[in-house]
């Protein structure tokens, strides 16, 4: 398969980056490394690298950035960056992106635990991952005629984050990267559609 | 009680309207009528609400918009007109009023079935429903200590639009009228915090 990740470089990329290669061609994306290099929020270089770089059989995206604080000093702004960074730009991704794939082809998506089990100053990520969680349900039945899946990882506090950000999670066993990736595995190369793949 | 209600002029509304003015004092706000007229995404407007026409014992929302059609032809203004309107105007409504509100008062916001349970051309609404609910979960716990109470009123296809929109809803069994009100008095009456209701 040809495999686009975006968001490789980070922890998460690098490791799914590293087993995807062992048996597919994998194209790296980020916003400032990587194979091709575009922000998700810009539609026009998104739309590019779908267009230009494909066509892929698996489409995944390995990172995203929402604001983590109390909801007390909360602004406006934290709440629209939010929305248009980790949410929006992964709905968009199915937006464009199912025009550009072809049957047998898939989509992952990336929210958090946070939807289902909240912490402290989460208000915002759970609000997007949610969102991300509620319209991959839905999307997926509407592209599964179309012979392409669609699904989203829902990891829990990871191990390589757990001796900074633990203290923050109170209660939360941290889940090895080893499994976050098998959760990708499960939507990639395998055949479900419409899932919430928790790894928690 | 003195009860901000927005949206009183729908269908749901008007239910509310009528039940909560029994035992009292309601305030109903909507874009074109009722005792205060402004736009939830005008945040000017909605500040001014808040600030000038409370303190209110209990805010609520009864009604919210967001795109329906098909994944197909979806296109980035229909899912950011989704967005900044039942989602961020919903949150922005607990962000302001959070700062407005007394011990012992309370938010009640609006989601759908779709969240859960969703049909084909649901995506955007699913996806902002699934936004609300998971917000209301993890900002209901920061609210607590300051012992303001956010809850969220999911219904399913209501009876009276079922003649229209059952088609849409194969399966759905339509909720009266009377068991979504209902939803709203457990949260605007009783003492339950973080919870999604769902009437269906």
């Amino acid at each position: 398969m040809k495999i686009l990740i975006i968001g490789a470089s980070g922890i998460l990329g690098s490791y799914l980056t590293e087993e995807l290669s062992k048996r597919h061609e994998v194209i790296t994306a980020g916003r400032n490394s990587g194979d091709v290099r575009f922000d998700m929020s810009d539609t026009k270089a998104l739309t590019d690298v779908l267009e230009n770089k494909g066509p892929f059989d698996a489409i995944t995206v390995a990172a995203g950035h929402a604001y983590f604080g109390a909801l007390d000093g909360m602004t406006e702004e934290n709440l629209i960056e939010s929305l248009n960074s980790k949410l929006l730009g992964q709905v968009k991704l199915v937006l464009y992106g199912q025009h550009t794939l072809s049957r047998g082809s898939s989509i992952t998506l990336i929210s958090g635990i946070l939807a289902d089990d909240p912490v402290d100053k989460s208000s915002a990520l759970a609000m997007v991952n949610g969102g991300i969680n509620a319209f991959v349900k839905a999307a997926s039945r509407e592209l599964a005629p179309r012979g392409i899946r669609l699904n989203v990882v829902s990891p829990g506090l990871v191990e390589p984050s757990a001796a900074n950000l633990g203290p923050l999670f109170p209660g939360h066993v941290p889940v090895s990267m080893k499994r976050v990736v098998a959760g990708y595995l499960k939507s990639i190369e395998g055949n479900i559609n419409g899932e919430v793949i928790r790894v928690q």
